[in-house]
């Protein structure tokens, strides 16, 4: 299995102190030493660093660790390979164009039978069922919609759909990001906070690392960070429950559904909480 | 307009010795100081570096300058905006994906109404008239191989074809590769070399760096580097002629194509060299 790390912000932010207890976590504190990689949108651009070896032992996570990249929507991470060999082309977040937009995908979990389902438009680099996954999410948005749909939320329940049904498969934690969005879908296990204003301290579970975040943000920031298992050890993380799906937009929860139950024409039913 | 640089290698081989040549006319020795970006293609795998600022002030170049990515086809672009804002979706190489392998390109030069050119399957996610042109020349292969050719020397013809239609617009030096072969068009100024036993040593022109190849390689290494200027003082590089597509592939030139004159029909006549 991998570990997630996902966030999405009101301002460009950066995400190094999160960032630092995950890569312990390749490699030191944990054993997903299988490759790792970050993504960051700024704006409608994308850039993306990858390295096939372990965090914990990675100069180039070194760097970002210490290289403040402001972003709004970031998806990173690391790698314990059980599908496909360790190598870059299967590091997540994998990426692609839709729409003029860049999508990226990260994935934590196994699928089975998924690298049989037709493929039209996007095709894998790499041999990950991951990859796979995020190429056919992606042939069903762009067959269903050509163009990008005027209502977000039309856009949104039909993600959730194509993800429900990969989810079906198997286990399927994901961070997804289309630029503006950032879709958690939570099969198994995520957690999620969000830091606004009154900003307090955190401590670090993966290194003796502690940051007071009202001496780095304004009054107005808000930052959700989204996580397989929580980052602190004094901060009030949420689980997402099996089967939900949320998004984040400007560091905002702005959609939340859940699977309640199997109807018995064995469809997923699903409840709006909030939008 | 902007620099140029790619490296083709018959064994994964770092570019660091040329890279910091080139990032000093980034803001320093050269006036291309509006974003610069790196890609590199491990097996199938590819990881790029982008930054929107001078590569001259780059930390990020600093990093790349001095952690050595072995690689078999490299290419990097410095940036001087013409068309396009300063941002980070601007910054070249761009990559897309076609038939599970990542193409990438970058382009020094200006193009006239590119941006009127219909396109199909791929769209810019930036403003500049290059990520226009690579979106065009993907559709373009695209629709005539939906699936890989069996013959390379076809899929070369073609794609020379394409470039030629897009270099009848303006001014069109590119670098472009589909992690197999690495393309190089000159429109109006590009030039090569190629390294192979028995090596010998190098001076930087842009920079107080002198390197030893003999201490660097193994006799059976060749590697081939092709940029918009020299790079360095003591090698033998040659000029590309106005309208030449060479590709090189492991190292070695492996096509070569001339413009040799305009037919009275107005189509141009092309002459291949050697294969």
């Amino acid at each position: 299995m991998c570990e997630l790390l996902g966030m999405s912000a009101s301002v460009p932010t950066d995400i190094c102190f999160s960032f630092t207890g995950l890569i312990q976590r390749g490699g030191s504190t944990g054993p997903h030493r299988d490759g790792w990689g970050i993504a960051f949108y700024e704006g409608k651009g994308y850039r993306s660093f990858h390295d096939p070896g372990a965090s914990a032992d990675s100069e180039i996570a070194r760097f970002i660790q210490n290289y403040s990249i402001k972003s709004t929507n970031v998806i990173c991470h690391i790698r314990k390979a059980n599908r496909g060999r360790v190598c870059l082309e299967n590091t997540h977040p994998f990426a692609r164009e839709l729409w003029g937009q860049t999508w990226s995908f990260a994935h934590n979990g196994q699928l089975k039978g998924i690298k049989k389902w037709p493929l039209t438009y996007y095709r894998p680099v790499g041999t990950s069922d991951s990859e796979h996954a995020f190429c056919w999410l992606l042939d069903q948005i762009r067959r269903r919609y050509p163009a990008p749909p005027s209502s977000q939320k039309s856009l949104w329940r039909f993600v959730e759909k194509q993800l429900r049904l990969i989810d079906d498969t198997g286990v399927f934690n994901v961070l997804l990001s289309d630029s503006k969005s950032l879709y958690c879908y939570c099969s198994t296990r995520l957690s999620w906070l969000t830091r606004k204003a009154p900003f307090g301290n955190a401590q670090l579970i993966d290194a003796d690392l502690r940051v007071d975040f009202s001496r780095e943000t304004q009054p107005d920031d808000i930052v959700s960070v989204v996580a397989t298992q929580p980052l602190t050890s004094d901060e009030q993380w949420h689980g997402m429950e099996k089967g939900q799906m949320s998004v984040f937009q400007n560091g905002v929860s702005s959609y939340e559904s859940l699977r309640l139950a199997t109807s018995p024409s064995g469809r997923s039913r699903q409840r709006i909480k909030s939008c």
